[in-house]
């Protein structure tokens, strides 16, 4: 169901007769009309809201791809649950709930116990893939009523999913789209892009499903999920960081009409995201030099799109408050 | 009083402790060790703030450099106190109290109706300048207790002002560093080219008082007295565009101890922010395209303080939630 253009006039034409200079609201006017069009209504609205942070380990790190071992993504899902996290605090912040999706780790078998070492062979079968998906469409079924879903990511080891995704769906060298994550050494990050180059010579996949399944993440197919079904349902995302915008790149590939349900937060330091947001022309709200992920990123987002719609909602027009909206 | 050293240098241990890689979370680690050592403080706070808007008419409205007349700013201040203007909105959102005050226009004689037009004479005597600088002055001690003050201003023509301040203050050229304002047109903007042009060469003002009195405003003015008087007092200020920042750029030529003491939420479409911004070497936090004034993008900026500050207060270390440092 495509966003609705009667709404999005009728927001434009609105937006026109508020007390400001036309266009004074610059990114903040857009993002009301594009709210107006998705939800189909006069007022759009950011309540109640949710990020959904899906966590899963990763086989490759095994390799040496990241400081940190596997058993860290475990442990922050603990931190998470305590309320201890960056996350955490960011969402009580943008007053959001926090919903917290285990998608297969090394102690949680959900889907399965981590994906395989996409290095030696597929991260996933097509199986365990559709299983991740499903894991976030019905994230967002039982979110219901939701009106902006922010995305979330925990794994140790998917900067290196992420920019093998992105070097398959952008075509650009491995070394252009790879950073150092949580913060690789120089030896390190050097070991990454081998790791990377040799995986994608072995799968060489061609489509975004085949892409997904041979070097992405369990996490990352949920947030597929998530992405779609929202889509589908008339639901605003709010894309975080590197690996949500993987996530969502695969979904766009599938699916391009997902880009109209779509704000995207903010430009990560790992170079691979700008990356993405140039393959899908899109523009990200904040350039904060952010580089954690868990949904931090969008939660930051969450009070300009407060303050997009308040604007739109609730400010005076030129006839209302008397205020001359004409050259002498 | 300087910002305190000590508490800097402990917020940034601290941040390097909590469950996150070193680093990750960008900018709002230096917003958090700022605030930690403005506020001298190991949990520093951005609770109560507030919005201080200064409003004031401008002499050079006769000259045609904007497309609304000087009676819009009396307008918009009723429109501010019954609540229809946009940073009404933004404030709520940001959860910051807005203070409204009336420096000098048409119908208000606080300092003067509005300053002289200045491209015959000066814009204000000196006397009138320091009353207007004891306005903002005043308007911070009023607020004591408050440790976030976000600029804000109103003022038919003030675009004209801010773009002559600020070619005195850089030295760039007058068309390099004045734009549209509310919108003016092509022919529009030829005029206030030409009309900043012919001031600048009538008053050829060396220092920022004299720059300040001769081509500036009665709003700009107290946000001088502002930005002063918060540095003075401990307290963080919140710039917020052009007209904001020109103001802040004349308090730092007289005491360049305020930079400590402030943030820069956003960049405009003015061609003469970025240039007031590079002057200083200082980097806003965003670019949503604005150009409204009225505090907006300095409310819009508040929630990444908030955040900063959350972050840093709430998190979890390492030690605490049992999360590994440590690279393998």
């Amino acid at each position: 169901m495509p966003p609705d253009g009667d709404f999005a006039e009728r927001a434009r034409a609105r937006q026109g007769k508020l007390t400001k200079p036309p266009g004074s609201l610059g990114r903040l006017e857009e993002i009301a009309v594009r709210l107006a069009a998705i939800q189909r209504t006069d007022t759009p609205k950011t309540r109640p809201r949710a990020i959904v942070l899906f966590a899963g380990d990763h086989g490759v790190t095994e390799e040496g791809v990241s400081p940190y071992p596997s058993e860290v993504t475990g442990q922050m899902i603990a931190n998470f649950h305590a309320g201890g996290a960056a996350i955490n605090a960011l969402s009580r912040v943008a007053d959001a709930e926090l919903s917290v999706v285990d998608v297969g780790t090394l102690s949680n078998p959900a889907v399965r116990c981590g994906t395989r070492n996409f290095v030696r062979e597929p991260a996933m079968t097509e199986e365990e893939m559709d299983a991740a998906i499903e894991v976030g469409r019905s994230e967002v079924r039982r979110l219901e009523g939701v009106r902006i879903l922010g995305l979330g990511e925990m794994g140790i080891g998917n900067t290196t999913a992420a920019s093998a995704m992105t070097a398959a769906l952008t075509g650009r060298s491995v070394a252009a789209v790879t950073g150092r994550g949580t913060g690789v050494d120089g030896p390190g990050l050097l070991r990454k892009v081998d790791v990377i180059e040799r995986a994608l010579a072995l799968h060489s996949p061609k489509t975004p499903r085949a892409i997904l399944a041979s070097v992405g993440g369990l996490e990352i197919a949920a947030l597929v999920g998530v992405c779609l079904e929202a889509a589908e349902g008339g639901v605003a995302i709010l894309v975080d960081g590197f690996i949500t915008t993987a996530a969502f790149a695969v979904a766009w590939k599938l699916e391009p009409a997902v880009k109209d349900y779509a704000f995207f937060s903010h430009v990560s330091v790992e170079p691979g995201h700008e990356a993405l947001h140039q393959l899908m022309d899109v523009r990200p709200l904040l350039d904060l030099e952010l580089r954690l992920g868990e949904g931090t990123g969008a939660a930051l987002a969450i009070p300009i799109l407060d303050a997009a719609v308040a604007a739109h909602n609730e400010m005076a027009t030129f006839e209302s408050a008397s205020v001359s909206d004409k050259a002498r």
